[in-house]
């Protein structure tokens, strides 16, 4: 018998995202998806999640927190389309992409904006940094855009013609700036805008990102169902 | 003819040093050293680290910033001792800790000590914040060692029985804690304190922690030279 896979993480996260588009790549779901938030997780949560941080992904008993160590071995473990390119230097690049998009992008569009605008009053019950949104909007977010711009050069994808999980994460975060209302400008970058639509058509991401943004807007009481409801759509 | 292989960063850096440990691994230094420093960096070193960070990496036109991004490149391009496990499991596990040094320990190690004491009234002319200081000292790194207690069980290495990057990231962060004073207390955590030594006694770990050491002590016109006689000890 194998053991079941067990992700932790509520799937209104980009990172959550990350590893349900690792799972995709290769035509799976998790069996199980226990919605843990890691704004209001308690402690127990660290013995599985040291920096009370998710995703965690469990098979058994080889427990594995953290999105890019997940979706690796996913690629690793798992037969099917690859998220990760086969070329070296490519993968260097892709790693490279990814640690930006998981650190800074998140930094901003998700710290800066999501949790300010939409965590923090609707979760936490606190005030938006009012300061710390407006830096982010006028500053952190077009800096990021015209990195991207400059990267993208003539190519659909930051690493070539194929998108990988670098392109997913740097999307993933964007999406959660838009559940704050941020929208990229495609006068200032149409690359990068023309970029962030090509890969909301990838139907790995679609199926994702739409189950994120029905989790976002459910109520408590129907997210196990929603869960069930992505996990087996044929039940 | 092919491209030489060009470091940036400065080799007190324990990032910096995790990457001259991989080349290590493989019989290699880089060509060229440049020992930028983060925080005196000016804003053109944005063009080659969009987020001013050390190491880059470049090999001609091929520009690669984030340590662990550099380190696996390493592992995969060039042949040699492997700085990553082969097992696709051991390899996931050695990802997580990798990141959990790179950020967490680091975060307190590296920022929390030696930045406090030891590059803010150095080099920036600033004040140690004192709470931060303590509070690391109390509360950060004695929870740091007792998860790494917890994680060695009854194995030389997080990995097992060989040390792996995961390894030296983890000791390598604690070395700049050791230059702002800091010593593990063998009492509490004899497990990670064995560990820490088991690592340090390492020929690859030991060459470029020596290295580093030196590179803190020397004065700014001796340090060319330094880094001269580490690339070719020969000349």
């Amino acid at each position: 018998m194998t053991d079941s896979i067990t992700l932790y993480g509520h799937p209104v996260s980009p990172y959550v995202r990350k590893v349900l588009i690792a799972f995709a790549f290769k035509g799976m779901k998790p069996d199980v998806i226990i919605p843990v938030s890691p704004f209001i997780a308690d402690d127990g949560f660290k013995k599985i999640s040291p920096l009370k941080r998710i995703p965690v992904l469990q098979i058994g008993d080889f427990i594995l927190p953290d999105s890019t160590a997940i979706c690796e071995y996913i690629d690793e473990a798992y037969s099917g389309e690859k998220c990760y390119p086969g070329d070296v230097t490519l993968r260097a690049k892709a790693r490279w992409f990814e640690e930006y998009a998981d650190d800074h992008i998140a930094r901003n569009a998700v710290f800066g904006l999501f949790f300010e605008k939409i965590i923090k009053p609707a979760l936490l019950k606190q005030e938006t940094n009012m300061d710390t949104v407006n830096t982010t909007l006028t500053e952190k977010l077009p800096d990021i855009m015209s990195y991207l711009e400059l990267q993208l050069q003539n190519a659909d994808y930051l690493l070539g013609e194929k998108p990988f999980m670098a392109d997913f994460a740097v999307a993933s975060f964007f999406v959660n700036a838009g559940f704050a209302g941020w929208l990229p400008d495609a006068a200032l970058w149409p690359k990068t805008t023309a970029y962030l639509k090509r890969i909301s058509a990838n139907p790995h991401y679609a199926s994702v990102t739409e189950f994120g943004t029905k989790a976002l807007k459910c109520r408590r009481a129907e997210l196990e169902e929603l869960i069930q409801a992505y996990i087996s759509p044929d039940k």
